[in-house]
């Protein structure tokens, strides 16, 4: 069975640049299988890549390598980071990317300090082609993650606010706390996907709000929400989504990735 | 060799979602090959992604499985169907998204009601995650079809209304005939693929009309069309297309998917 | 191990088009392996397809057939190309797109005559399903590159002028030359990438202008320039680039791609 090694970059449609990193990972790797992770990022949205690889990871098989090379310091003395969680792999630049990996239980984060593993350079702006590529083939073909560098405890992190409940703690009976979290992420049909668990929203009624945009409606699916109207729903990643079915969302609100979210649950009369 | 998945969404390019897909199919069929088919479709199109399956599925070989998921009622109780042409298995929701699939002959449709088979929900509005992928690895894993839910004839299909002839039957000598079809296809190119079989026209001279719009120019193939020229092809379905070589003559005419296309067999001075 | 089989085009994402390449590449070379080269291109953009695959083929392992089709002489008397260098294979239209190619030493150009391997015609629009795709399927199963028709000599070549130095050779020590070349694309980034090769400009300082514009900021990576300025690099295929890091120099200074790039090496004091 291949070896699976997904790619996630912001080098776009248009170019070569992802096909070179495949040709240097099948060279290497040749019994790997490249799965595309994503590629039209935003140039430089290093958190945007740590959000997608985070909501992605795990549902590849174990023994996947990830790749990603958003990369906005290649060339610089920003070192590149193999972390190992599980069965998984992880190879990205030490630039916050892996602020969410980071975090999972059990994790090895290792400072690549491997140049012999690296392609000759053509000058020092395709990291991914001279170096990272290499790194993922060579775990791919079965190299030992624990030989590529010293173990770092340092790696860097976003500064990402996680959510937060005031009033009543999370939990099914939330009633009477305000939730606090981000639109964590824009996706194409214009939906925004919060950070917050929808477990903390409880079953009851409640209130989110961006801004001075704000909607009461709770809806299971997209398909039981009335044309036109924007409503809460449980995302596919366990957090709060906003909709307005076969619309954007985003666009319609004016909101982008980042964008404060707030939600109240309202007591119920008994409390 | 690996068994074939074909995927097909409205998905596009900027989430993690078509990786998902992937993700999910090849942990339970580790054997598989994903090809893309499309995912850069408007959103919700389940007319456009049936007219891209049925154009492409048959080039594809034998025990390929067909993955499309363009699902504005995902979570609905709208049902899943698994239909088997020949060799070919198709997954899809039950939206019409396989009305021409459904007129091959011995096509066998079912109801999916393998729950079993799907994975632990998290929210209503990842079904592709969820329950289509893990449907098209049991089958590209060499699962039973049959076993997959009871046989149904009540699939929903959509309305689109076939090409029709008006005077003399369609055959190679048409003269005098008034073909009447749509524009089932825009491609990337601006080209207007219709539903009429080019085999309608005949070899004689005729005029094909979208709206006030019209042309009488034939030609085999773009490079023989005059610069600034519109022509009628034999296009690559075996259908009639419309084309403006060089431009989007959907653009330059002002035409979308669906519009009305008329085609008039001019007769012959000895007819 | 998988036989790669590239495929480069300019069918773009919304269509079918890509996918049907690969169904045909599957169907009679079930053990080959399909890579995305690059599909975005602007439609009929023979030059544009040729600076991809000249900047991406040798990243491929050995025994690579490279599929390219970017023809808007489809259909016409254009001939088809199979060409052999080193252990690589490429199959295209003979209109220019392999001008970098057939540079290369040792190569074998054939024009295509077996129409024995074609797909039985459905139009005449779509040579890269019944022609071209069968012919990288031929050579992906092991098919005999020298069977495929006779050697010929008279390719088509893009009339691209190649960079030039005026006054002293182009060496390390290059002080007191003039450079001249081109845009020879324009990256995802809007990055200008040149085809002045990096080693003709020395290591002293010099000036780029492209029409009124200028720089004579040198730097290694993206990362060591000022924001909001312009610099030279030494581009990832060893060819001098031009950037603005975080935007767009192509957007910024209104440049295209194929404008002419001036590198004037300023002579140092002692000269």
């Amino acid at each position: 069975m291949p070896v699976l090694v997904t790619l996630l970059t912001d080098f776009g449609s248009r170019d070569h640049y992802v096909a070179v990193l495949k040709a240097v990972v099948l060279a290497r790797a040749p019994g790997a299988l490249p799965v595309d992770l994503a590629h039209d990022l935003p140039p430089g949205d290093v958190e945007e890549a740590g959000w997608l690889l985070a909501a992605s990871w795990r549902w590849f098989p174990s023994g996947t390598v990830h790749l990603a090379v958003v990369d906005p310091g290649v060339g610089s003395d920003r070192r590149i980071l193999a972390v190992a969680a599980g069965d998984h792999h992880f190879v990205a630049p030490d630039n916050g990317l892996l602020t969410a990996v980071l975090e999972l239980p059990g994790v090895a984060a290792r400072a690549v300090d491997r140049e012999d593993l690296f392609l000759p350079a053509t000058g020092a702006t395709f990291h991914g082609r001279d170096r990272f590529a290499p790194l993922a083939a060579y775990l791919a073909a079965g190299g030992d993650a624990a030989a590529l560098g010293p173990l770092v405890d340092d790696a860097v992190r976003l500064p990402i606010p996680p959510p937060r409940a005031e009033g009543r703690a999370p939990r099914p009976d939330a009633a009477g706390a305000v939730l606090h979290g981000r639109a964590a992420h824009v996706d194409r049909f214009g939906n925004l996907v919060t950070d917050i668990p929808v477990s903390w929203l409880g079953s009851g009624p409640c209130r989110a709000e961006i801004g001075r945009q704000a909607t009461a409606r709770r809806a299971g699916h997209y398909a039981e929400i009335p044309q036109g109207e924007v409503a809460m729903l449980p995302g596919s990643n366990g957090t709060l989504e906003l909709s307005l079915p076969g619309e954007s969302l985003a666009r319609r609100w004016g909101v982008e990735r980042g964008a404060t979210v707030r939600v109240v649950v309202i007591p119920a009369p008994e409390d």
